[in-house]
């Protein structure tokens, strides 16, 4: 018998809990039928939707708590408050070595900075990142970081390419994934300093990755490289840019099918085809925002997001923790071209 | 009789110069017939291209020159080689008072160091921006900077949101646009020092624009605001993600027509429809990005663009020039409110 593959859930987080939740729970089950999920969160209202579930209730471990961090708390409220919060437990879990990873769908700067206090940074890592998978011409690819770090220098730039390209490797089954540096052109004396020095360290043939250069803002969706390295700031201006930008060419789209009825025909015999372009820009198969670089697995998902997307986030975390990703990434940095002395950094400029 | 527009033409910038110079200006021709046009470039290569367009001919004068910028020059070599190509002599019209603007599909960083150079910033603007607009949900946007500064402090942020709404007012005819800055959240605390700084200022009453606040990624295609300000790295970043975006979807739609035969029919069927889409999305609709802030009005088309492109950009550069663009942003910077100092933007913090 395989040992089960323990995940803990904050049931609590998001704009829909705990039905989402335990809804996701559900589904991710199905796909992992080892699993196991300790559920932090309203005891009561968790029973009530685990009722109907027979099988999920199965291999289910419900904590009660009555906190819960809300939503909007800054992360003062957030910290203070939070300790015997559904999502603080949740982490702790992780922490503690119960769980071999956390989901949780509630407020992102509180889930981060609790889970840097309970679980640390990795060593070798001095910020960790938030990360995503999106969708490409090329299949998929994987950015980061996506707005935990605002500004970033030479040598966190570095260390996001090395974990970014160990999770493309882990979790998505690239064989020798590419990595590239977002800036506004592929020129050497392009973007500013940091970016700069992080290209020079990056280009040096010592460092166990496959370096691409610089790439420009359509070469995410291009799929020119498998991982996309990024500061926090651009990084998630390009996600919610992307975001929006798809929403306007469907909303354009249904615009266009409901503007004649020739179209609207044209829309029922195209309608299946069209059912699965929907599903391949779906916003909830991409559900799942992985923080790299932290001692313990913590995924997040979306706040608005359904049952769906909340078991898309559970998988991420599931692989992760299958492909034992963060002893990889720690493997990795302990490898001595790894050791990134700053004076490397501000040579190299 | 009405006082004709000179518009100053570089006919060898871009990949298809001088032919979709001539051809879009031929276009433009129709849209603005008092237009009179100064072309620069190889006369014969010109000439040859005018031949067959009479109408055009009578409305034209060419200076010949055999120089150019190359696309791929760098700026030191585009700077010290450059003062009798192309690009540098049209430019050289409009700062000597021949034409109102200069529109070229060469070289950027070429085209906005030369006209630096020889037109000056306006007084009271530090830096001059990029700007173009954006289809959105709600109609259309301006974006600002694009790529001339990739590091920006609080008062260019300040001068972007003053000039990017004047310009709003001016060639996009709102009443009273509405102005954001594009920020990793919404949240007071959100995004750098600069960025702050500027909002700090920019809510402030006493200055003459609506301001709306942070504005994130996704709200630019969503048209929150009618004025999106940010620096020129992350608005790079933005406008590229965006084009590449659309593509992405735009290529899964076609995808997904080719799939099946009842999806092909579909295809037929809403074909009138999906062509309007695609209009409302076209990047030459978008084409001629404005560099604001320069005493003279500059407009830079994209490089691959054709005629139908090349024709939009000189109609940038020509309600520009109908709007006095630049007497009103003269006006509205030496208007007291819009004297940001140093101080404020640091107590502001």
């Amino acid at each position: 018998m395989t040992e089960p593959l323990v995940i803990a859930l904050d049931a609590m987080g998001g704009d829909h809990a705990p039905n989402i939740v335990i809804k996701g729970a559900h589904i991710a089950r199905e796909r992992y039928p080892d699993i196991h999920f300790l559920i932090y969160g309203d005891e009561a209202r968790i029973k009530r939707q685990l009722r109907r579930r027979r099988r999920l209730r199965g291999c289910v471990t419900v904590h009660h708590t009555d906190e819960v961090v809300p939503g909007d708390a800054s992360l003062g409220v957030a910290l203070r408050g939070g300790r015997n919060s559904s999502m603080r437990l949740a982490i702790d879990a992780v922490r503690d070595g119960e769980a071999a990873g956390v989901v949780s769908a509630g407020n992102t700067g509180a889930l981060m900075a609790m889970a840097k206090i309970a679980l640390k940074t990795l060593p070798g890592i001095d910020r960790p990142a938030i990360a995503s998978f999106f969708p490409t011409l090329e299949g998929e690819s994987v950015m980061l970081d996506l707005g935990a770090n605002v500004v970033c220098d030479a040598n966190n730039l570095v260390e996001f390419a090395v974990m970014g390209q160990i999770f493309a490797r882990t979790v998505l089954g690239f064989v020798e994934p590419t990595v590239g540096l977002l800036n506004v052109g592929s020129e050497e004396m392009k973007g500013h300093e940091e970016i700069r020095a992080a290209h020079a360290i990056l280009r040096e043939d010592s460092l166990p990755l496959k370096y691409h250069g610089f790439i420009e803002g359509d070469d995410i969706a291009r799929g020119t490289v498998d991982v996309v390295v990024t500061d926090g700031f651009s990084g998630n201006i390009a996600l919610k840019t992307a975001e929006g930008t798809a929403r306007l060419v469907t909303t354009f789209l249904s615009d266009a099918f409901r503007s004649s009825l020739s179209s609207r025909l044209g829309y029922l015999l195209a309608h299946r085809a069209l059912k699965k372009l929907r599903a391949r820009i779906d916003p909830r198969r991409y559900n799942g925002a992985m923080f790299l670089g932290l001692n313990g697995i913590v995924v997040k998902s979306h706040g608005g997001t359904d049952a769906l997307g909340f078991a898309n986030a559970i998988g991420v975390a599931a692989d992760m923790a299958l492909g034992n990703i963060n002893e990889r990434i720690k493997e990795e940095l302990a490898h001595p071209t790894w050791t990134v002395e700053d004076e490397a950094a501000k040579a190299a400029v």
